[in-house]
């Protein structure tokens, strides 16, 4: 092929084991021009929904070309299915958990299919470390260029999970905390017509309107904005930690008024 | 161009958003030849200092093509410039506030520009997120051979902090603690000449002298050296964590007898 | 030469203070077609066994023209020797202080040589960062193709330490736990010629027999399998942290009947 192959990791392994680096030694053997980028190794383990939304977050900022590896999987060694799915804006290779979920509501699908083939996996395929064995081969030979159908056949049912719907009427969800301490909600910007109206409540505390940028309010003061990708709103504080200040995580509910 | 492109990334921005991941996606759309390396992702939020000084202490050891990118941004969104700066040690993409200071004390500056041509920043620019939008763009543009100057006007008063001044006569500042508990002062080699004179004191504790190596002293004493690279004195415990040890963080202040 | 020249870094530097960055940026000087990939930085400071641990159950994942470099140190401004090792699985660069043992005692070993030509090294030698003036460069110029030979006097008498013999007759030492708190034991597959008679005791907790994936048990149950490499036996819980739940960490001993 004549594009540079790129494939991007997100898992929840860390970093402190080599199991990232494992993968990236079985993904050279096999497509030795590949570039190889991470979104996240620190999904929370097993956090189907984080690891959903970092990758919807990131995946539309890489070339169509791209093969996206994605592996956080509670289900490893059971019967849940490995896909392969190749969609409008990129390649997509995962345990069939739910973990495409935004990605696959955002794209338009051109064809899916289950890693059957043996030929496409290592020879030896352990039971608990798919990553390296089932997911990183399948990733590194279709940036190598083998066609999609190869690797197994079609599959018109992937698992869909409805991740970002409000929890209720008049109210958010909040999806992700990230490494600042803003807060990703569940609502978007095409849920606030008049943004001068909006009204975030949290315990005690008030949010008013919708400000355009951390230089909009004073240094501590919190404030929403509509977020950097995907037109998710936040909240954050100037210059402090959100999350922290108003005692919120992943699953957490904000009352909305708008 | 005939050489590998680089690009390294330093920011505040963690592993665990897919911030950094998404920065790399836009780096590869626009030059996919570029390898990208990472200085550190753990620079403490929005800590310009210690950005400043992991940057210096690196970037010298890098080929003078390299193009490094450097996202420590409190100011985001406000009226902040956003500035590339070609030196005689390499190519730096910053905010300009100070984050490079300690690199443009140590380099000749060849050229300077405010990032302001749109056509060299992503389509939709967000007001939180100019590391993807503006400074990946600007290093990916950069590393791909277009000139400096199209990124936008001339600019000879770039922000310089004193960064790494002595807090007063007598006394050196820990300017970084590192991942063993190595503590960095504001001390360097040329400012004690006679090394058996030296004397730090750090509370009730006081190290004597500059050693070689942390093999001169025993195992769990403290020694002072000078550091291995830009000539920094520094302060650790062979097989320990002086830091932890002498209760030191960036900022503290030691006594210097010289 | 033809093949892509791959580098791995292995070391217990962090990810915080740019010094990993650094031996990337003396690496891409020497041999700027390299891919570098990381295996981990997280190894504990200075834990030699740990660092032996993760590089062997990566390292044949990966292709046997990979140069892996590992800096795992306690002894660096001391005497102990700078080694490059030729093997049949692939190329070592470390410190000679054991941390290749594991490696060793499972590959065949073709050329040894103490890292001692100063052509090889940087210029200006520190006597505290090692990875970047003696491993690093080392490590590039074998992927650019410098003979062995070239980067200093054979040996043949390189450290080798017994690191996962069992600590005693009916036991079983911990030798790492990773990130999902899954723990892995000195004890192998072939020390369990009959799988159901498996008994290990862990305090008042006892784990029988071995299963052959999570989804083997109940969520929050333990359970013992052979794991994903190097066939050592693990104890894990499904969906969730069995070395939290049995205070279990390196070193500590597990009885064995079987």
């Amino acid at each position: 092929m004549t594009q540079h192959p790129i494939i991007t990791l997100t898992t929840d392994f860390g970093h402190s084991d080599g199991y990232v680096g494992t993968m990236e030694g079985v993904i050279l053997g096999i497509c030795p021009a590949a570039t190889i980028t991470h979104l996240s190794h620190e999904i929370p383990p097993q956090a189907v929904e984080t690891g959903a939304f970092v990758l919807y977050q990131s995946c539309n900022y890489y070339p169509p070309h791209t093969v996206h590896c994605v592996v956080v999987d509670p289900g490893v060694g059971s019967e849940r299915r490995a896909v392969a799915v190749q969609t409008s804006i990129g390649v997509f290779v995962a345990p069939d958990n739910g973990v495409l979920s935004l990605v696959l509501a955002s794209a338009t699908v051109q064809a899916a299919v289950a890693l059957e083939n043996p030929a496409y996996r290592l020879p030896r395929t352990s039971r608990t470390f798919h990553g390296r064995d089932i997911f990183a081969p399948a990733a590194a030979h279709l940036s190598a260029g083998v066609p999609l159908a190869q690797l197994g056949p079609a599959v018109d049912d992937l698992v869909r999970l409805e991740l970002l719907s409000p929890p209720g009427p008049g109210l958010a969800r909040v999806i992700h905390v990230d490494h600042f301490g803003n807060v990703v909600l569940s609502l978007t910007a095409a849920d606030v017509p008049h943004p001068n109206n909006l009204m975030l409540t949290v315990g005690a505390s008030q949010i008013q309107g919708l400000r355009r940028t951390f230089a909009d309010v004073a240094e501590g003061e919190l404030l929403a904005y509509v977020g950097s990708s995907r037109d998710h709103i936040e909240i954050a504080m100037r210059n402090g930690n959100a999350a922290q200040s108003l005692a919120l995580r992943p699953g957490a509910v904000v009352r909305v008024t708008a």
